[in-house]
């Protein structure tokens, strides 16, 4: 098939998919969600996406009417149907489906699992991007991947018109995350990337790169930082699933970065190695 | 019908309406809404909710697929066809239908038009309610009745679980409004209410408290105020399309208000007074 959807059992072509109008997500964006690549049908690092879904669906309250292996098999399963090997497998839970009601439903009420794999490869990795600043007016959870995502949508359209890659957020000029990536920075040698606190995602990617860093012998500074470091950096990184470590060129369309570039591709060929031999065929 | 519901020209019970799994409401709750009651199938205060609605939509570059006369003239129509003549008349626009991508899709994706008739009543005005305070950890654009409403809905849950009717945020001590309600204090004959900045919703049921407090020669004023004052206020009341501006016993399991009962009631009775002329028979 050329992509596949999965609503609770069903399963069907995302075109032609339908669910209830009255799922809570159409109201409320009531649920949470998770997402990765896969090459040659390989789903790359699933258990550590699984395991944030399931923290993500924990502290919202969702239950997912799935264990851990059942959700893993299913998508590994639902690939595999798909005719590109290269996927963006993405997953979401709901919390139930009934009439509009802030409330949660009474006791009963199942939470509703939905599944999408569409081709789609991961961005090169050695690819520079172009980024632009813009203040930080999310909530206070962007620890959740809840499906609340109107200020990434507003600014990923943002950054689109203005020839940008991706939007960085900053609260007060302290930097937080990206659109819909962690941002980093190295200066002086030090890989430098804000704590995971309620204002960023936990990203997947950010754990690999201080993972890579680790291995490397680079050393890796988890704390607050702002925009003038920001600005002044080395090399400024962002990551998600998608992109393992791209380096930014520009900034609010002023050239940043390019001046640890030895370091930088270290780091860029540890990331894109190990992705590149977790999917290998054999 | 016993409920209606619409989506982009298909009618059916709410029960039984499929939407397309791909719609952009179900990934990033993209989308705004309005809302108001019906009574003797009369829809209360239409034209302000829809002007509202226009309003969040343009805020979000959304195109709504129809003009507001006939989005009037549909609503009305549904409102006709459910039994119940007391209904809550609900609509939402969402900004399209593709494959899951933050950035707006490209030109040419029409946005899809909600609508669900169900019926209930508004709240006694005369109703005492009990609120509980908590932290506002929302995003800065609550002026817009967005899709994006996880914490309006996590908090709602708890008041229900800590026996309370709804939540007072505040941002460090600063009183915003409540969940899904605007909060407002009588404070020595004076009607205090939040300004409509970014951190509340321009409510409709508060703008007819405060041209009721007019009308009875009542003082307002429309600014900041902190818990502090809404702890020693002499009435505190919320306002919401359902709750046209109801009083408070209790915050936080204190007694709260009780000492303008006079003043309170003579506010109540002009709000209710409007509802009632608005939807009579004749």
């Amino acid at each position: 098939m050329k992509n596949l959807g999965y609503y609770n059992g069903k399963f069907g072509e995302l075109e032609e998919m339908q669910i209830p109008m009255c799922d809570r997500v159409c109201f409320f964006g009531d649920g949470v969600y998770d997402a990765t690549y896969s090459r040659n049908y390989k789903i790359f690092t699933l258990d550590e996406h699984i395991d944030r879904f399931y923290n993500s669906a924990d502290l919202l309250s969702i239950d997912i009417p799935m264990c851990k292996r059942e959700l893993k098999s299913l998508l590994n399963e639902m690939v595999k149907k798909v005719d590109s090997g290269e996927n963006f497998v993405y997953w979401q839970v709901t919390r139930g489906t009934g009439i509009r009601n802030h409330v949660f439903p009474e006791a009963g009420c199942k939470a509703n699992l939905w599944i999408t794999v569409t081709p789609k490869n991961i961005v090169d990795t050695y690819k520079k991007v172009k980024l632009m600043t813009m203040d930080d007016t999310r909530f206070l959870h962007c620890n959740i991947k809840t499906l609340n995502l109107l200020p990434a949508v507003m600014a990923s359209e943002k950054a689109k018109q203005e020839g940008c890659d991706e939007v960085v957020f900053h609260r007060n000029g302290r930097v937080t995350e990206c659109a819909h990536s962690n941002v980093h920075i190295i200066k002086n040698g030090v890989f430098i990337t804000a704590p995971t606190d309620n204002l960023i995602l936990p990203g997947i990617a950010r754990k690999h790169l201080i993972k890579a860093c680790s291995k490397l012998g680079i050393p890796v500074e988890e704390r607050e930082y702002n925009l003038d470091e920001l600005f002044a950096a080395d090399e400024i990184l962002i990551s998600s699933a998608g992109s393992l470590g791209l380096a930014a060129s520009e900034l609010d369309k002023k050239a940043v970065g390019g001046k640890a570039p030895d370091l930088l591709k270290k780091i860029q060929d540890e990331v894109q190695r190990e992705f590149i031999e977790e999917t290998a065929l054999h």
